[in-house]
């Protein structure tokens, strides 16, 4: 391997103009400038800043797959993974299927076990067994943000516990004397989102509110679908005092229509999310929800990847995330009287 | 290569009774998937459906460079970039170097020319002398969204004219009777926004305005630094009747102070935007802003390198974007007179 100092002794400058010229060229005098870039070429040095991985013998890759890189949730924890990776020395590449398994299948085909030493999965449409044919071919995979820890895949994941995210969100709103609320339920990628609202029907059923009372529409997990889902719930049903949707770009989306259609928020109606993307705290009002601890859920998964990986006997089949917090803000607010004094 | 027939024979079940075990394994009984499986172990299948790749004997990878995956056009830059990739036949890997140019280096000498037979590299700070390095040594690198056509790159480059982005934000203030403006600059990803707010600039001097005379702020790119640097600049400059933000995320964190502020937009303060994010539309007010035709210009990048991987002779040093386009939505309207009838 040609070393910085061969470029320098070569060029007859120090490894100091090596590093200004391969840095800031402006510093350097274009001449000797010049003389530099062509010892460069003709000994065909590489600059390598990654000295860790080059320590180890090795710089090995992660991959996180993932169904729709558009949703902000996902560049979130990528940015949380890929840092987490990076502390580990680890680089981290990122594919999105685009909502489509065939796309996932062939990613997978592609990079497990060829680029990637191991594949974080999240929320795509692949089906488990084609996973487990993978993991047993190509090499490890884990599933990141598994909803339903009472029901462990077949495969290593990460778990967060989303019927109890669900289930805060039904408390919120009943501590704050709700009784006429409606649900929208989230239909993206990997499919209904089922556990939250499942924990929210079990918390409204504690509660002394009878779940089958509340309206609910499912729709696919956008701003613009919460939007359109929003004005048609309130047309059918005018009464509603407050909307849980299983996240916040449902919620966020819902806000906006409320806006638009002259009811406030949360004065007429109160609107709760999951998940407190960042978009949840730059909004007016800014969004009370549930938060899923990202960030802490990506480390999380990307210190278990590695685990799987270096370790695969010391990693366990299923580690549960931190549990979910509720984040009190502008958009609820208690349920006001018809008549007031 | 082991087919799918292999399996089925081998596990005496139809193919599609194979393609079902893959899918749906749900479909199938119980013993018959265990046959099918064992089988694909015992012969080491491996599914592969980019039949494409495989007709063509590779299917090669390309890499997308970025520095902040969490802004939002970047994600979305990704999405079309990656459909654009896929209808050619190839893989997108996306790198996140977190602002980070030491780690956008580490990543090109990891993947460019060994993981990635091109690499698509956005707004990193890494200097063009390594990029150029880079380039001679490991493949063909592309820089997406050049900012300043006036002054192309050393290495192929496709470029967006954000100048007259600039240019028509002014022009719409100043038709709507705009005189006391103010101006966000974005100083984000890859550096300051000049080349946008230098195109303002000159539209107001056209436009008998002094640009000297306009209040300014530099602002790192963010929804959160949008709605610091707005309240900051009410604070001093109370009788603003129009914001320019070089780009959408500042515009709409300026939307965001001004709603908490008690300033009605467009009836008290009037505000514009770059880029048109998806976000620009989904909110209420919804935002006016000048779009770069990202999904275009996403497609024109990877069709460039492509060509530059293929045909290097073909592919032009500068390849100019669609030009922008003003969205006129409801964050604009007239300037008030102070004094109404």
């Amino acid at each position: 391997m040609v070393t910085l100092s061969e470029v320098a002794r070569r060029a007859r400058v120090t490894a100091a103009t090596v590093s200004n010229v391969l840095r800031n060229r402006e510093k350097v005098r274009p001449e000797t400038a010049e003389r530099v870039l062509q010892a460069i070429a003709e000994l065909g040095y590489r600059p390598n800043l990654n000295a860790r991985a080059l320590a180890q013998g090795r710089s090995s890759t992660l991959a996180l797959m993932l169904s729709n890189i558009s949703n902000p949730f996902y560049p979130e924890f990528v940015l949380a993974a890929e840092r987490a990776a990076r502390k580990a020395g680890h680089f981290l590449m990122v594919c999105n299927t685009d909502d489509d398994a065939q796309i996932g299948r062939a990613y997978l085909n592609q990079i497990a076990g060829t680029f990637a030493d191991g594949v974080l999965v999240m929320n795509t449409d692949i089906a488990m067994n084609e996973l487990c044919i993978s993991a047993m071919h190509n090499g490890p995979i884990l599933l990141a943000m598994w909803e339903h820890p009472e029901n462990p895949p077949v495969l290593p994941c990460v778990a967060v516990d989303f019927a109890r995210a669900g289930a805060l969100a039904a408390q919120h709103l009943l501590e704050l004397g709700h009784r006429n609320i409606a649900m929208l339920i989230g239909d993206g990628c990997g499919g209904l989102q089922d556990a939250r609202s499942e924990g929210f029907r079990t918390a409204l059923r504690e509660g002394g509110v009878d779940p089958a009372s509340v309206a609910q529409m499912q729709v696919r997990d956008s701003i613009d679908s919460g939007y359109a889902a929003c004005q048609a719930l309130l047309a059918q049903h005018p009464r509603v005092s407050a909307i849980f949707a299983t996240n916040d770009l449902l919620a966020i989306g819902a806000i906006q229509a409320l806006v638009s259609m002259g009811r406030a928020v949360p004065d007429d109606v109160s609107v709760i999310g999951i998940t407190d993307i960042q978009l949840a705290h730059q909004m007016r009002p800014a969004l009370t929800t549930v938060a899923i601890q990202t960030e802490a859920v990506a480390e999380l998964s990307i210190r278990s990847l590695i685990r799987l990986i270096d370790e695969p006997a010391q990693q366990p089949p299923m580690v549960l995330g931190p549990p979910p917090e509720l984040v009190t803000r502008m958009s609820t607010g208690p349920r006001k009287r018809r008549a007031r004094a």
